[in-house]
């Protein structure tokens, strides 16, 4: 029974503000490459596995989002970390599945992940794809943006759109989405080589470095001087608060991440309601796994516009899971543009 | 060319805070019973006519409700002051209205409404209800409620349902619409009596006084220990934030009005937007107006349940246009139980 060494990311403990480097530890452990019934079903090499920001709301004593849905279960420390990823099958007792084969769903912050029966994960057909991609644009990321774009913030050709977090992994397919349907789009972003990478290369119609901005009502008064109809959540705070304030009548937003809360429940936006009102506005959350009924159709649009070149998929790598944390932390300071992605080994 | 002196409310300067009986003045002017093309359509008795306190945001120098639907329209210091009534017809150059008919519409705080072509102004048929209830439960009150449980809250049987400001003229209504619908209901009111109403009259399923809880999330809790489908929101503030810690996945926030905002901006509600995406909540705000194609299927509704002794429709009257200024500066205080209505003059 062949053993092999697994290094894999864990906390050393609940982190319940920014999270630090330190925070985190590489563990080193054995483990054994065979099957065993009831616990391990399949076991995976991991290649890409992805790194995001909610993780963090995992990793907090308590938090409201744990235990709603699996991919939100709380972490506890010392053990392994589940994300999504794309793997490569090393020993496998499904018959969908077989040695060799490349799998995408629930892998780990680690080298390898011992598959529970049960464990969402599903052969992978690249289909000329690169792999990273699969993890980001064609990965919960992508559904994540389809999902939200269509079903939350239901557009319609000609509608203004402001997205902020606009060149991290959801909102920058966001922006694309809403160009592509017909619509008017504005990110913000925190950087000017963001910004331009937001016009020049993704198409947005414009965008700005909220960073720049000390009145961010104005700023998007500036950018929106009629109002806008869709507003795509990523940030909450303050943010959030001056796109209520500019929203046309019948606006939508929807809420997608608050990053700017995950790190403390000090920031929270307050909003103006009497806004929300007068104007209609509906605010709307939601999750990538509300949208799996859509998955067949949004795989066949994105894998076409990624292909013809319409759509652009910026993946932002990293090597080595011993990387996996400062990829994390670096997240909450905007580091990544794209999808953040940790290479784990070749393929 | 008859003359008559008519007294009407008006406010002496805007409003930004709370409101005071000082801030109002009553005005005396001679007017003509006399009709003028393109000034004065149809003059109009009021009998009854509608306090409520969306109206404060009308008086503000500035808010951003003003200018979004006819009924929000600024009010200016020293003029007449639009609201919802029922009165009777004195002139009308109207081939549908006749001297002495009754209309529903919008009318003033004062003796006389001089309105002009285009008013909203219909005829009556009064159906055997009185007519106090043909501003309350059967007019914009009646109708804010109906289209904002069922078009906004998209109930469904068994779910739990909680109204805020359950006394008064829309909470009561949403309740009563929610029961015979088949939810389970709970509501918040700010005194025992109107607790007791509550749960012995309008037949709320449980109730309690928000004044005696130093918590609202716990107390929220102990009435929906498995949280809560839909919440009516009347009141923002500190409710509403208890009310979203408390939802369920998928549930729904109609705001329907923001009292805690009305006199100041210091009490906005900070949400925590991180249940609103875990738990995919929707936050929607609502006018009454957006219902006018529900208005057939709302009046049968009504009149039915009222006719019928299923609903009770709660009118607090004052009497006499003198009354208007302490009758609005009361709504802040919660003096009213049910639906607040001047009565002007004799049927």
């Amino acid at each position: 029974m062949e053993e092999v060494n697994n290094k894999l990311v864990a906390i050393k403990g609940h982190i319940n503000g920014a999270p630090a480097e330190s925070d985190f530890e590489i563990k080193s452990e054995t483990i054994c490459l065979s099957l065993k019934a009831n616990e391990v079903e399949v076991i995976v090499k991991n290649l890409y596995v992805s790194v995001d920001p909610y993780q963090l709301n995992r990793m907090k004593t308590q938090s409201s989002s744990q235990g709603t849905i699996n991919f939100a279960a709380a972490i506890s420390p010392g053990h392994a970390i589940d994300t999504y990823g794309v793997g490569r099958v090393v020993a496998s007792g499904r018959a969908d599945l077989e040695k060799g084969e490349l799998v995408v769903g629930l892998l780990t912050w680690g080298e390898y992940t011992l598959a529970e029966p049960g464990r969402l994960l599903n052969k992978l057909d690249a289909m000329g794809h690169d792999l990273p991609h699969h993890v980001g644009a064609l990965g919960f990321s992508g559904l994540t943006a389809y999902g939200g774009f269509y079903e939350v913030c239901k557009p319609k050709k000609g509608e203004s759109v402001f997205v902020s977090a606009a060149s991290g992994s959801v909102g920058s397919l966001v922006g694309q989405y809403a160009k592509l349907f017909g619509c008017r789009v504005v990110g913000c972003a925190g950087s000017q080589k963001k910004v331009d990478l937001l016009k020049e290369k993704l198409g947005f119609d414009d965008a700005f470095n909220y960073k720049e901005e000390t009145d961010l009502k104005s700023a998007l008064k500036r950018y929106f001087p009629d109002g806008m109809d869709i507003y795509f959540d990523n940030v909450g705070g303050k943010m959030l608060e001056a796109a209520v304030a500019n929203m046309k009548q019948f606006g939508r937003v929807a809420v997608c991440g608050v990053i700017s809360e995950y790190t403390g429940s000090g920031k929270r936006a307050a909003l103006n309601m009497l806004d929300v009102v007068y104007k209609r506005i509906t605010i709307q959350g939601f999750l990538a796994a509300d949208f799996l009924k859509d998955y067949a159709d949004f795989m066949k649009t994105t894998t076409d516009h990624l292909r013809t070149g319409k759509m652009h998929s910026l993946c932002d790598i990293s090597h080595g899971v011993e990387s996996v944390p400062s990829a994390f932390v670096g997240l909450f300071s905007g580091d990544n543009i794209g999808k953040k992605i940790v290479q784990i080994a070749d393929q």
